[in-house]
């Protein structure tokens, strides 16, 4: 998706260490038009899935999840990492890498809204190592619900999450694929070799 | 907005002092059909306020939000409660209260993406006790932004958040406003006397 190639290459900062700054549209504020069109990119890779639900994790997945729902025109559930006082005491958790507190957190679904006949598509903003996406197609399957597709908005494909994601037999799809990233220029995975 | 009363009557649960669970379609699990519609609803109300942004908090917030900034073709901002790796240093800060922890907890803005010469409408899923959209608006203060507007999607009118915030002289809107709710009955402020 050009669009997004573009945007990052603009607006996009690389921070060192593999950390790309994206919070001007993607994960702090939030450029709502570009991720409707994310969404539909996002929507047409998965449209032979015959998905019935779209599920992510709070907090910066939710704009990219709620769109491609959105297109696909079936529910969008996030994960939540504190449990709010409206859900029901017995939940399926399962254990993720904080970003920002180090540790992990628990990602928590009521089984009010995934289970057995579901055909769940995980979307997220980022697939860097793959360790939130593994976390939420664990919470797929406890709740023996099917996966049958990963998506992701930004891959940063040298952090490897892909061959980890890979092994779960789907799809994985990303909008974008930085094949690498230093001193502030990007290279996309489909121009290594442009 | 009739299709909202009736998803609440049909799927909202009355759990007793004053809390209303909904989250099959606002705020775990999400209908986005629904909020596209709750965002021009809300997008509809403020058409004149000339909104160059929206502002909500992580995480519930962020779906309506994200609507309606699509509607009025404006970027939306949510307010970070944990300081990303790509937050700068020097950032907003307000407090609110935590609903899930008890206490407090830092509502955070980075100054990139708020400050002079906004015209700030700030959104959130729920009007209750007012707490977390004044300190929302207390960000924007500290930005020196202007606050235009405030929306939601449920107003929990006897909770008596819109008295505090009427005071901040800019127009206070909801979708729907609950009166008074009680084993499992709804009424809605405009049906009061109906």
């Amino acid at each position: 998706m050009d669009e997004l190639k573009e945007r990052i290459r603009r607006e996009g900062k690389d921070l060192g260490r593999g950390i790309l700054k994206v919070d001007g549209f993607i994960n702090h504020q939030v450029d709502p038009d570009l991720m409707v069109r994310v969404g539909q990119d996002l929507a047409r890779r998965f449209r032979r899935q015959a998905v019935t639900k779209v599920l992510t994790a709070e907090i910066s997945g939710i704009a990219p999840a709620l769109t491609t729902a959105l297109a696909l025109g079936v529910p969008v559930v996030y994960a939540r990492k504190t449990r709010p006082i409206t859900m029901p005491p017995a939940v399926f958790v399962a254990q993720a890498p904080s970003h920002t507190k180090g540790g992990t957190v628990d990602l928590m679904v009521s089984p009010e809204f995934m289970g057995p006949g579901d055909r769940v598509l995980i979307i997220d903003d980022f697939l860097a190592s793959g360790s939130t996406i593994g976390s939420l197609a664990n919470l797929v399957f406890i709740s023996r619900a099917e996966l049958v597709g990963i998506g992701a908005v930004v891959e940063k494909a040298f952090e490897g999450g892909r061959q980890e994601l890979e092994a779960l037999g789907v799809p994985v799809e990303a909008v974008v694929t930085i094949a690498s990233m230093q001193d502030g220029h990007f290279v996309f995975a489909d121009e290594e070799n442009a």
